[in-house]
């Protein structure tokens, strides 16, 4: 906010607007203003894939039980600051070894770097600052542990799910991130994921599962072999968290372009924002064939489901193949539901069919829609992936089981975690059926 | 994501620094970094628009009773999917006849076209690029049948308001704004409307009066020639989404100048900000001077109102000027809803009032307030718009009365759309009023 | 949204790629589109920090009662109207001195000139445009006051919250602004502050001291010398606030760097998400430890408290530096809350400990914690302010008082304002404890 010195440049500039090109080493280049809009491009990317935490913590809690809200609440705004903590300290520099070295020393080199803005943008390179590139992965590594936490709702305790996501996005995901965008051997081996459906949301869709399987059921969702739905509680504010989450895809993929570039920008704008209504269109048309009504919180996953699925391809796949991605999502997303509940697999917001099951379609859709990419080589990845996160997940979870305990009591659970872990309600004010009264 | 080969050419740049402009056909000018601004500002007030129908969602939804929310909610998702795909498919090409030739099909172009979005960068022309022209006019032509969605609430068949919907926004809207914004015999004619009050506004208001007039009020709502009240659920909620589409009203009216030019784009920032604060303070004045109490869903309309007002001549008029059209907007609103419920034309949310009074307001004043523009052409296109408007509205609303039937059964209005066409209660835990117990 | 003559100089640049530097005055120059890209950023700075009146908006209402909801909403509502159009009035005028004869008139000089955007660019000067940099300070403005909101909501008369926020916005706040922004004694003396811990979250939270002094508690609050917790309605609510307030921070003190100068705000934008993730982890580690349960409204203030803390320093204080300002400003929250319990001062949504307590130490910890800055002159700034921001404060609420009057009558605090003063309800479907049945 200060008028200072900085401006001195600026206004060299200005006035020297029009003299040839050799008057001054301070003048700025056709090619130091693009490096500036390509690093403006990724901040605002920064703060639109920020704000898909409040997407899904709104969509989160919308989706269950009024008596768990607070525990919800409280859960995804811890994720969002051990997401950018623990990656500051560690998690960028395992993810991108490159940067590891930077800073000379072990722990996030940025930690071991001066303010000086300016040189680390010179000493760093590729259209964007130093500072730019790890604030928009920061928000990429948080995203992976939040959507976990909707699988796990309602019954997980506090303490489990912290340390999980703490060690989750501080350790397992940077090293699967390693494997593609570091430059490791899924990159080599010509596997695609251009924003993420299996690095990002299919990493965080197998913890969920993985979670789901050893927590089990909540209580009196599966009675005497019949599926009894748990009602979400709040759905304008699940559907805010759908509209939101979808705003800020706009920066997930279309800041993975990782620069401004007017063509390939606009066009993922365009399979993004199609894929999306394509899912709707989906599963809208699923549910009310196949539920016989019109249902709200299938369509809203729907259009997730479509967002998941053009995350990996949204940058080359056709405009028309965006709607048959999207479409598929739509459709595949209602059966994934479905089939989840039938298996006993318990996910109180559908988590582990958006993000696992259209992350995996999304992935296969690269190479099923694209000549550029193999369906084998992307199926490799979906699978290599696939084992890892699991298996990961699986042993942090069975270990954390072990010593703190992973599941609240059957008296808590029933009261709500809002009361029993909290002490305190998210609507005090109003009357609320079963647990009160 | 990917640090690929396609950061060779910016670091190619970043290496020219320095060099004479000979040096290479690679090296970015000024001019190809000003297209990358302009597009990008173009994308950005896309994703702002976009976030007008989270607005839109709360708005009507807050102030609908709390039975339909969830069939205000599921219409809300339906139009934003509804308007992208028809307007791909259809409603680009009826708009900017220029552009339908382009691929060479009778469809929309870009389905026609491949992924190759530098050559249509190059092959299209004004300052920005094929994809974020379509994807910024998509998010307008959506809002067109939000507009109505508020309107005609509480009572319309789910059906009968998606088929009117898609008709609209794929036939009607796109060959209307043609008149204008395609070169058509309004531009010719000296008629301006700079971002819509009534290309965008007015047209969906005409549309809300047509299905208000033909659906008839709610019941109770008009009661031995008194009019009853029936309130809004969600207070909080309307209030967000007055704040989110004052938010978004950035990118429609500040994405509207087409160009990130620093003079035009920040001066109708100052004029669309000071419209909708002038129209809180008209509509809180009025309103506490004739109901006595400060009437907060007047306040809010205000500013809508203001927003609406402003949207015609935001980058013509002087900001003392816009401070007037807010304030009369502000003023007008408030009679306005008076005057239809007078009438008995009962809309839940006021949007006949915000949108088509406020709309025409707004487009006269641009011959008011603006000495380069006549009034009586400016009334010329006021009445053009409504008279096709409103009679294709009207058209297309009798015919689906005649088919499929446009307002539920009597039951189902009392019980609500939630469980009558949804089967689903938007607050499950919650003690609600009337509807239950 | 007209392809006009506009066009033209943008074609004409398109066309003239590769010619020499000398082809044409038209030519748009590097340092051009510089100015353009600066520009643009300080306007999406402008709609990021407008979004933080939703913030705050959703924050106070969700963390009060809800029988003063719809109160609470009005109040913002008006804020942001009265912020941007007095500001216009006189408020810019005050502030930046320079400015104040620019139009020759004693009013907003932006009143008294024309629309010729271009003109204005080209006499003011320093990156971006007179409207550009009016309406980024219009957005701040407005803050000073919203901040007020919270502290004395509940028993606050309508009328003499409107009064004094337009007093304290129109003139108070613009005049301490220009001590340090507007290039006054406290800018000479060496003080800093970057984005406004002092200037703008002190400066709001001496205020809100001020009138929680003069209006005493709310019934029932202290009661035989214990604290009666009177809890928030709707914790959603109250966390999409906190959310909110966060994003708009990446454009308050992103913005406020006042250029798109891609080192300095990507680090502002590293230091500040670190502060508030930081402010968070601290809060939490401190309400667990003192309340021995994990609150979630102590956390939220926590990120709150976090980003007032850096607010000062965000762009002179190491990343390691910023993680410790948030950390400790979590913690102070935490305590300050209690204390001023204590000391029976009702601050319903601590508005007083995150704004005005982590804002003195935000301003203190950039002489602690950057080589270039005294703690001294900060404590002098942070004094300077502190007089003259509290004691304007209390003498326009004490005047206020002796006239009008400042509180509601007991009765109408304990129906709640909803009913008294608007005599309307948030939540009309709901049946809620106490206010009703």
């Amino acid at each position: 906010m200060r008028l200072t010195c900085r401006w001195i440049p600026v206004l060299a500039l200005v006035l020297l607007v029009g003299l040839p090109s050799e008057a001054g080493a301070q003048e700025a280049t056709a090619a130091d203003v693009l490096f500036t809009v390509n690093n403006l491009w990724l901040l605002i990317a920064t703060f639109l894939v920020f704000l898909m935490h409040l997407g899904f913590t709104a969509l989160e809690s919308g989706l269950a039980q009024s008596k768990n809200t607070v525990n919800i609440l409280f859960k995804n705004m811890s994720i969002i600051a051990i997401g950018i903590l623990t990656y500051a300290l560690i998690g960028f520099s395992l993810m991108y070894p490159d940067e590891f070295l930077l800073g000379g020393i072990l722990g996030w080199a940025g930690f071991g770097v001066g303010t000086d803005a300016e040189g680390l943008t010179a000493a760093y390179d590729p259209g964007f600052t130093y500072w730019a590139d790890f604030i928009f992965q920061a928000m990429f590594a948080a995203t992976a542990a939040t959507i976990v936490s909707g699988a796990v709702a309602e019954r997980i305790k506090l303490e489990a799910f912290l340390v999980f996501s703490a060690l989750y996005v501080a350790l397992v995901y940077p090293v699967l991130g390693s494997w593609q965008w570091g430059g490791g051997w899924l990159d080599e081996l010509g596997f695609y994921d251009f924003a993420g459906s299996t690095i990002v949301h299919s990493v965080g869709g197998w913890a969920a599962l993985a979670g789901v399987i050893l927590l089990g059921p909540r209580i009196g969702k599966y009675v005497n072999g019949s599926i009894r739905p748990i009602l979400g509680h709040n759905i304008p504010l699940a559907v805010i968290g759908m509209f939101l989450l979808w705003f800020g895809w706009f920066g997930f993929n279309g800041g993975s372009v990782l620069s401004a570039d007017p063509g390939e920008v606009s066009f993922v704008f365009v399979t993004t924002a199609i894929a999306a209504a394509a899912g709707i269109a989906g599963a809208m048309v699923t549910t009310w064939t196949v539920h016989k009504h019109p249902d709200v919180t299938m369509v809203l996953n729907g259009a997730l489901a479509g967002l998941v699925g053009i995350t990996a391809g949204a940058d080359v796949v056709t405009v028309l193949s965006s709607v048959m991605i999207g479409l598929i999502a739509g459709v595949i997303v209602v059966f994934s539901v479905m089939l989840l509940d039938r298996m006993k697999l318990d996910d109180p917001v559908g988590a582990i069919s958006v993000h696992l099951t259209c992350g995996i379609w999304g992935t296969l859709a690269v190479g099923i829609f694209s000549p550029d990419f193999g369906v084998v080589t992307q199926l490799i990845g979906v699978a290599g992936y696939g084992a890892v996160a699991f298996l990961s997940a699986l042993s942090l979870f069975a270990v954390i089981k072990a010593t703190i305990g992973l599941r609240v009591s059957e008296d808590d659970e029933r009261r709500g975690l809002d009361l029993a872990e909290h002490n305190m309600e998210a609507y005090s004010d109003f009357q609320i059926f079963n647990t009160r009264s």
